[in-house]
């Protein structure tokens, strides 16, 4: 069977593309409050971006706000982007392992997401529930692009911020070839030395764009001895007029300039 | 506006009693797989423990299993329980700022709960948009019950361990009174620790019974210069012949001894 992370790394060699496209379909962004109307956009902005991008990743939240009808968007998004994509839920998710299993079962299970977003705070008994198959992979929160990270992951632990306590964490827990890390495009130097230590574990890499993270250093740095994906949102999902024509626009200009960095 | 920490303190007063009762209603424990049984069990558990709980917490990850139906039973046990005890949602949130009010909206205002369970790795922005409101608060991970909890919360920053940053974190946040923390009851002295450090800010101690815990000394501990409410999900829900009957019992008992270990 196919690894996660082989299966990510073929994709990317295959499309061309390091591009992930968030799905955090805001109705304060879009000014809509029809959850149908937010349905049929995230559904046009995955139209708009099929053949450009590697992975889509959902965000929980923006669902969820919206509750039961929320879920029930959700799971019609995943069937309609289909087989051809990664598709990382962007859950967080971090708890107690007979809770962690229940979350393994509902990501992998019933919705039937690729991979998820976890959080390191509860240790590997919260992450082991995700890794027993090798075709489910998990992204694990190391140094985020957001400015209070550095409140506890870059805190020193006997010379070593936490954030690389949890990248050590991920390489001894990667036996299945199913495991990558969260590391936000705004601290590239943090970027380079995660990839100096943790090489061929595949990154999510969040931040480009509207939180201030730079494309070329970073997509670089990833994707030197290992895969780096980049996930764009609001950059792609609510560009210009935000029509199909503008979403694709963004999306092949990304990719363009990732391919003109990388190539 | 009577703040959440207030409430809390009133409400344990007023119905001399610290138990929270945890609505993990697993579809294994109970060999049920037919969503509208799970259901009216959860209405089962609430009917027979309204005199004694002071606090529900529904663990998220039980009812996204489920998808948008999981999240219907959600919403239906949310009014369910009503406007005389606490809801928790245990959801261990965590995420960037804009996510985060997404994640406040959703549950908040679409669940209506009174307050949420905050994961601290991504630190003060991923909890902000959860404490504007007096009445809503907000528990955040410090010292959880697990066993791989020691990997990153037991570590030492400075001389200090990393879950004490994250009380030092709460007890600055905390300019509403709507702030606690979860603390597991499997580590004794530690609780003992915070609470030194962190007078008057409420624990949300899970950990009794199952997982180990022993109730008397972290009964104690919590409730000396502040108030400390425990946990119990298993212990209520899945005990003898799970009937209304026994259910009550188990909830008894544990207020019984509460109450004969702090009056």
């Amino acid at each position: 069977m196919e690894s996660f992370n082989s299966r990510l790394e073929r994709i990317v060699k295959e499309r061309n593309s390091w591009l992930c496209v968030g799905l955090d379909i805001s109705s304060e962004q879009l000014g809509i409050s029809d959850i149908n109307k937010l349905k049929d956009y995230t559904f046009s902005v995955i139209d708009a971006t099929r053949e450009l991008a590697v992975a889509y990743k959902p965000n929980f939240a923006f669902f969820e706000r919206w509750g039961s009808l929320g879920f029930d968007w959700l799971e019609k998004t995943i069937t309609y982007i289909g087989d051809e994509h990664l598709t990382i839920a962007d859950a967080k998710r971090g708890d107690i392992g007979n809770t962690a299993e229940q979350y393994a079962k509902s990501i992998f299970g019933h919705f039937g997401f690729d991979s998820v977003t976890i959080n390191p705070y509860m240790g590997s008994d919260s992450i082991k529930p995700f890794i027993n198959e090798p075709d489910k992979g998990v992204f694990v929160l190391c140094r985020t692009s957001n400015y209070s990270a550095k409140e506890l992951q870059d805190r020193s632990v006997g010379g070593l911020p936490i954030y690389q306590l949890v990248a050590d964490l991920v390489k001894n827990l990667n036996v299945l070839n199913n495991m990558g890390l969260v590391l936000g495009a705004t601290k590239p130097n943090i970027l380079s030395n995660i990839r100096k230590i943790a090489p061929y574990i595949p990154f999510l890499i969040p931040g480009v764009g509207v939180q201030g993270g730079e494309l070329s250093n970073c997509l670089k740095v990833g994707n030197k001895n290992g895969v780096g994906i980049i996930n764009i949102s609001r950059g792609i999902s609510f560009v210009g007029d935000k029509s199909k024509k503008a979403i694709h626009s963004a999306a092949i200009n990304y990719v363009e300039q990732m391919r003109e960095i990388l190539n």
